[in-house]
């Protein structure tokens, strides 16, 4: 027994701020606000990418920024409706993917 | 020339134990004696989740515990089998996962 | 709107060395010179692996090299033509896979 869920990742550079905080608090803070059942943060420790400023065209060298990811699995309905609830962070981040994962544990009961 | 095969992510928090080491050492010594090709570890910087104990339905939370990340790849049916013997660890887990992965390297030679 | 994308991840040994540098760090060079979005390095902290050596069949014990991952997004014609460029790289790794993933920012202007 499984269940088809979707993950979500988004890589952000560590610098990147949103207000007075890190940007990849700002999506945890976000997550755990919206109720999804976990985030994770990993810190990369090399590599590049760009990042486009939510006010312009302009792109960021991020050559000297390190990479942090930001990784949450839920049903693919709140999956998607938390990405709405980042509408206004997901132009200050380097990537945002989703994938297909088969969820073994721990195993949602269906509502009744 | 690839190999369709399965990714299987178990995250725990950094404090889950198993026995007498932490419960990631135990995932990895099990993976290792089951003969998986590899097994890697990644440690996270921040997270929350939840995590069900075996023995009841209390759900323990983890807010304050940094989540660990153990990655094998390794053919289904492997993968499977190795989830079978891993039954009464996968409970103490905060998530199990598993996704669709092409190998393009390594190659396994196919048994004549 | 997303776009259907290919997500490359090599593992390698921290030690594997490409001549006088990581082979991460050649990795992350050609993928920087190739010209991918972008390109971000992990460092495990556990794990073990084979890798094969590229001159012969000798397998290297890899239990107490740490596992560095490279991971790398971008579309599959362009991922296919990157690891053309790594032909001589894969082999030293551990483990090379690649796995779809819905890009959802940021989205690339396709060419008129």
């Amino acid at each position: 027994m499984s269940s088809a869920q979707l993950q979500l990742s988004v890589l952000v550079s560590e610098h990147a701020r949103y207000g007075h905080h890190p940007l990849y608090s700002e999506i945890v803070h976000r997550a755990h606000k919206f109720g999804t059942a976990g985030a994770s943060v990993f810190r990369g420790v090399e590599g590049f990418g760009h990042s486009q400023h939510v006010h312009g065209e302009r792109l960021l060298d991020l050559s000297s920024h390190l990479p942090v990811l930001v990784v949450i699995v839920d049903t693919e309905p709140r999956v998607r409706e938390f990405l709405n609830q980042l509408a206004d962070v997901t132009p200050l981040a380097m990537l945002v993917t989703t994938s297909s994962v088969e969820v073994l544990s721990p195993l949602v009961e269906e509502p009744s």
